[in-house]
């Protein structure tokens, strides 16, 4: 949590940390200002000291309800410097040192946030060049940002609980909505008679997201039949819900205007089952369960993944351990952190180097696939790890494959 | 456009081109691979031929969407290398140089996209040096992506079209809801007697932006008051609607799912107007008439900036172009490009080296604040460009400033 960054920052030698960019989507710049509402900023953080930001100064109010002390860029003669210089790269470049040298910042200096990469590997080659008692580095594996983000403090677990329980609201509402409409011709459709369509599941999805102050930050995932044997895919706005296919429902919201997230799946037939699908969620569904039963705090994340593979091998199906590349069975890495990002650390994957510890919340979800075949299955529940190290699931909707339909 | 990334690829000496990161708010990936839906990718354009798209594997079918060959990483060995090195990041290394050795990509490689700035000058700085036949770069002044994107295509000036009438229909959704509002105390109230506050506006308006199809990126400014005197203060939730102040309302949404923006600004008055905030509307609207009559394809967009700081310094109000760095007077520059970002090319700054031609779609947003004083006036249509070099308001909302309000 974000308690824990001063002494990451001394564990891996940093004496100050720079956190800039665009705010949508910038998890860490995010993470520091407490989600202020400000289009881009710039945060200081030096070790042992508390942060600062520097925000545009038409956006100085917005910046300061980060709680953070709030300073603007022109107090580092960011527009003088571009009206003398005539280029907002150059001013840019002359505003940190103007931060470094007012700061006094020596030592080494890890950049974080979000940008252009090109320009951030030219811009940070001169700067490091222009600056001899700096180092300015990045970090390529697991960061002090990504170690800070696994565990949460209590505003944080706050504020995804109550992300979680609007998401199964939500999802309740789907169902329900599902199961209101009538049958013709082996497909739901409306009340005009018309077939509903994957489109109009995904409109009635954000409506209600909408209205219980949620969003989606990728779109919801609704795929029915072969799309659903590919895990990403977002489904086809067109298609219609056929019964007796498995419909693979990816439901993972985060607060409205770019916050907390929650994820959850689920996998449904209408009216029937076929007996493969039947089958494979079965499989599923005892994989799921065999890892819940196993979680504990101080045990690697990685050896619930392998679990989840070897399970599955052993029942014949292929895997990404026997077969990193495969694009039926069971296709991707067991579960991930959730925060600011969907996906987080820590991380439930066969290169993951996370041990499971009190405050962590994280998903579950495994899956099997068969595009080819024309269906897949995925059961996801979001759990968090309470300070006694017990797990309690955040997804409290009920895992029924088949949905009764039809029915007035 | 996009056919003028080859032209401006040759110009600047590009050999390759390439565009990664996750897609949201990633312009140049959305850009590149029309929208497709994929979380993440990676966009391989050699000088002279087309592009390729690498995505996720089980993102494939939405990769292909893109209309752009698609390959996924597993063609370049990105997961048996992550099991083999047991790290994503030099796993991530060989596969960048995997590509360019497949596609025998050599000499200058721009990069561009989204990335943390840290890990992206590590990486990119690596790569570098392990490839010694290509010499990686990046832009940091206006790049071929930024003049690409100034001038839209027919595709490109529908969607924006579309959102426009959209945006006036919201627009006019969100005057009516204030004037069916009562009064009471001096502020507009609700049907049970409760004071109407910003916040419930706000919830208005991206309900109807949601029926309609179009999403918010950053918040809706809605702003009263000593608020609306700080150009980019989002307005406070809490605030009531009293009559006699300024407000100012700058409605930025984009299609649903991040696409093509549209930005236009009002300011109103509720009941009545004070002569201060008549007068500073007067000077606004005067000097947003002259830009507009004097709008010129061929002409150098920084002129019109000029113009407008020369209009209100011979007024006596502070401007940036006297001090860059006031918080009070005309603050900002004139207007900015509109495409997937709501701040593109061509920009109307005093350092913008663009020149007005057609296709290019932009604003002009004069405005003139006084914190201290309690209020600020703003006034903003996008125009576009047509081929013979007329210029068209897409902004058709009316701009009056006192609205009429507690009348049943």
């Amino acid at each position: 949590m974000k308690s824990d960054i001063d002494r990451l920052m001394q564990e891996r030698g940093f004496d100050a940390v720079v956190i800039m960019g665009q705010a949508m989507e910038n998890p860490a710049l995010l993470y520091m200002t407490s989600r202020a509402h400000i289009s881009n900023g710039v945060v200081i953080k030096q070790h042992g000291k508390p942060p600062v930001l520097l925000c545009n100064p038409m956006e100085r109010e917005e910046g300061a309800k980060s709680g953070l002390e709030t300073m603007t860029y022109n107090d580092f003669d960011l527009y003088r410097l571009v009206d003398e210089l005539g280029s907002g790269y150059e001013a840019t470049l002359r505003m940190y040192a103007n931060i470094f040298e007012r700061f006094g910042i020596k030592g080494t200096v890890g950049f974080y946030g979000l940008g252009d990469p090109g320009r951030s590997f030219v811009m940070l080659s001169q700067l490091n060049e222009m600056l001899p008692d700096i180092t300015i580095t990045g970090e390529t594996e697991t960061s002090i940002f990504d170690l800070a983000y696994a565990t949460k403090d209590g505003d944080e677990l706050a504020a995804i609980k109550s992300v979680a329980e609007r998401a199964n609201i939500v999802m309740a509402e789907v169902v329900d909505f599902l199961k209101r409409h009538g049958v013709a011709d082996n497909r739901l459709v409306k009340a005009d008679g018309e077939p509903l369509t994957v489109g109009g599941v995904k409109r009635f999805i954000q409506e209600r997201l909408m209205a219980i102050g949620l969003e989606e930050g990728d779109p919801s995932i609704f795929a029915i039949g072969r799309d659903a044997g590919i895990p990403h895919s977002r489904g086809e706005e067109s298609d219609h819900l056929e019964l007796g296919k498995s419909i693979i429902f990816d439901l993972f919201p985060r607060e409205r205007g770019g916050g907390y997230f929650h994820d959850m799946t689920r996998t449904f037939c209408l009216g029937y089952a076929p007996p493969e699908v039947n089958r494979l969620y079965d499989e599923v569904i005892a994989a799921f369960e065999a890892v819940v039963a196993a979680l504990m705090a101080g045990q690697p994340c990685k050896k619930y993944h392998e679990m989840v593979c070897d399970y599955f091998e052993a029942r014949g199906y292929p895997t990404i351990k026997s077969n990193p590349g495969t694009t039926d069975g069971y296709v991707h890495s067991l579960g991930h952190g959730i925060g600011l990002q969907i996906h987080s650390t820590p991380r439930l994957s066969s290169i993951s180097k996370d041990i499971f510890e009190p405050g962590q919340v994280f998903t579950v979800e495994p899956g099997l696939y068969f595009p080819e075949k024309g269906y897949g299955v995925r059961i996801e529940d979001s759990f968090y790890i309470d300070q006694d190290g017990k797990f309690h699931s955040l997804s409290t909707f009920s895992k029924e494959l088949v949905l009764v339909v039809g029915k007035k």
